[in-house]
């Protein structure tokens, strides 16, 4: 029996990581849990997995809760450092990374100084601090396995390989709900349109970025690092069906592809079970009966944000990390309806332009690098007539 | 540098492995070389690669090319017997049996009692004598790497992967050049149109095997020896476009596939290299050109061969080895235009149930059973109205 902490275990991909833990059963024991707001989940859950060792990183909400989790003897970790203290006091064998945004880049960091395996489905923390997890990694000499479905399916086809027989990685994208909108049309999108994701059901941050494309252009940083593979031999189609999650060419013509029912609990049970398979409790897949499937090329012109994540990725230092944070104002900044859909990958673009680079291999150089983006999009979003 | 000898190398899969052999350069000696008729061009094959060593098992074609080879220094082994012994003589690291039909049998086993590593064209080798090739492969620990594309690509998926984590494979079926005949459609199909296979080229053999599906029996029965998995775990799938050459589905919902151009060099160079991977000249597939990919249900009424395939390989014994040869029977005998395309499933049927299996443990035992069922069909064949 392996024991896990689950961060972000009230969002999307944390729910369904308790429900993939439930199913197998005493292979795990979950050890500790963490959110940011959702304090009452929190409390439902440690109280269902007996769990003992909780953390709020939101001060004010943890400070509301202390009195409910004291009395049932489950110790609350709070704010900003919750996390690091959490992970260092209850030693899990395995993190599960399911905070959303860059907050959650010392958590994997801390995982890693444990030693504990980092089940990453947080992709900010390679996005903004892609040198710095993979040399800990490496340091520690401890694994991280990949959650994002794409990650996962290129994790499941280079098993077995020789890296060196690797040509390219291919991420498919769905393309989003805009797939077939023409840059006018994009000028005029309104929240509830690019919430509504064709194939997948996530949270609201990774929605919109599905819908600018951005979120690929996270994952393409992200597989740059975690497979150590450049840029150039990183590409995207559009898969508008997510049937295949992601494939590879191989140098002798052959393609390796993972293919599944739009269903993250699969990604996350091979991360937890790697390197066996359990029986599983996601929705099949049936070929008969998923219709055709089909492959198009990314259109960089209406969707600028792919294009400026390669640029940031390739650029190194704090670029990416910058890129992200700005992003995720400007993002935050949508859903509140203070700019419009086509802002966002102008915000960024603006942010990265006037961003001073430092060398991004500290995690404080990474947050300064983010502060300085944050309030940068900040000025951008203030400008933006809308 | 590995040592190989070309079985059949004037067909269709063994031109296209001296063409791959070539291109991996000093990786290969080609040691031997053997066909059926065509002594001309495999003179000039063994010119041009200086191999010294041929067999012809045409008797009487051996019988006059014999002068033209020895004049040139390349000793010729002749006949039935000619296989065993090339293959002892010039012991060779690896045997390619790109054989077409049961004929195969033995240059296989002769191949694994040698201890060579057997890349394994000749699907018959294990629709015929699967028990006897397995038991014998791993007496000697010998290797078999698969060249059918679909047994390559379960090959390909299942490296890195426990068994026990497998649900079931499925092999993709173009569904031939007949897909959406009727079944009167089917009673009046003449050669030419059998001839016309959708997406691959090959020989006429296995061409008319792919209009009938029985190429997918015969592929169901390999596999099922092949990857030690019973027949309730390998399914079929018609999927038109051949991009996706087969896959796996995994017990936690994954699926794992290979895909690529329908070229066959692509698999012969995996089965040389293996487990490494070379540049390879194969056509690449281009997925933004591929159009659609899609599944459909086999349809055992209009395609009653593959039912009969997977009848036979459950009932084990000499029934697979039977129905093989009453197919090469009916296939040759609807290609001399002697009977009707529907004849050819109504034959072997026909022969099975007459056949009287004996163990099939020994090579002997599976020849007979070939014999008696030749026989029967050949019954058939003359009775048949056509």
């Amino acid at each position: 029996m392996k024991s896990i902490a689950i961060l972000g275990s009230t969002g999307s991909i944390g729910r369904q990581a308790i429900e993939v833990v439930e199913h197998l059963g005493t292979l795990f024991k979950v050890r500790a849990l963490s959110c940011q707001h959702n304090e009452k989940l929190l409390l439902e859950q440690a109280l269902r997995l007996g769990v003992k060792e909780v953390a709020i990183t939101c001060e004010r909400v943890a400070k509301e809760a202390r009195g409910a989790f004291s009395e049932r003897g489950i110790r609350l970790h709070a704010g900003q450092s919750a996390l690091v203290e959490m992970i260092g006091e209850s030693a899990p064998d395995v993190v599960l990374n399911a905070i959303v945004g860059s907050a959650g880049l010392s958590a994997s960091i801390a995982a890693l100084e444990n030693g504990a395996t980092l089940a990453l489905a947080n992709k900010e923390s390679l996005v903004a601090g892609g040198s710095l997890v993979i040399s800990k990694c490496k340091e520690r000499k401890a694994n991280i396995v990949p959650i994002d479905s794409e990650h996962s399916a290129i994790f499941q086809c280079l098993r077995g390989e020789d890296k060196d027989g690797l040509k390219r990685i291919i991420l498919t994208a769905s393309g989003g709900p805009f797939r077939n909108y023409s840059l006018d049309d994009l000028r005029n999108v309104s929240v509830a349109d690019a919430l509504r994701h064709p194939t997948w059901s996530m949270g609201k941050k990774v929605t919109i970025d599905s819908a600018t494309l951005m979120n690929k252009g996270l994952e393409v940083i992200e597989a740059h690092y975690l497979f150590e593979v450049g840029y150039e031999s990183i590409d995207v189609i559009v898969h508008p069906q997510s049937v295949i999650h992601s494939m590879i060419e191989m140098v002798d013509g052959s393609f390796l592809a993972q293919m599944g029912a739009p269903d993250m609990r699969t990604p996350i049970q091979y991360a937890l079970t790697y390197p066996r398979r359990e029986t599983g409790i996601s929705n099949l897949l049936s070929l008969e009966e998923c219709g055709e499937l089909t492959f198009e090329k990314v259109d960089v012109e209406r969707f600028p944000c792919l294009a400026i994540a390669y640029r940031a990725g390739r650029a190194g230092k704090t670029y990416a990390a910058a890129m992200n944070a700005a992003n995720e104002e400007a993002v935050q900044a949508f859903l509140d309806r203070k700019i419009g859909f086509l802002d966002i990958p102008r915000i960024v673009e603006g942010v990265l332009e006037k961003h001073v680079p430092l060398e991004g291999s500290t995690l404080d150089e990474i947050l300064v690098a983010e502060e300085e983006a944050r309030k940068l999009s900040r000025e951008g979003i203030a400008s933006a007539r809308f």
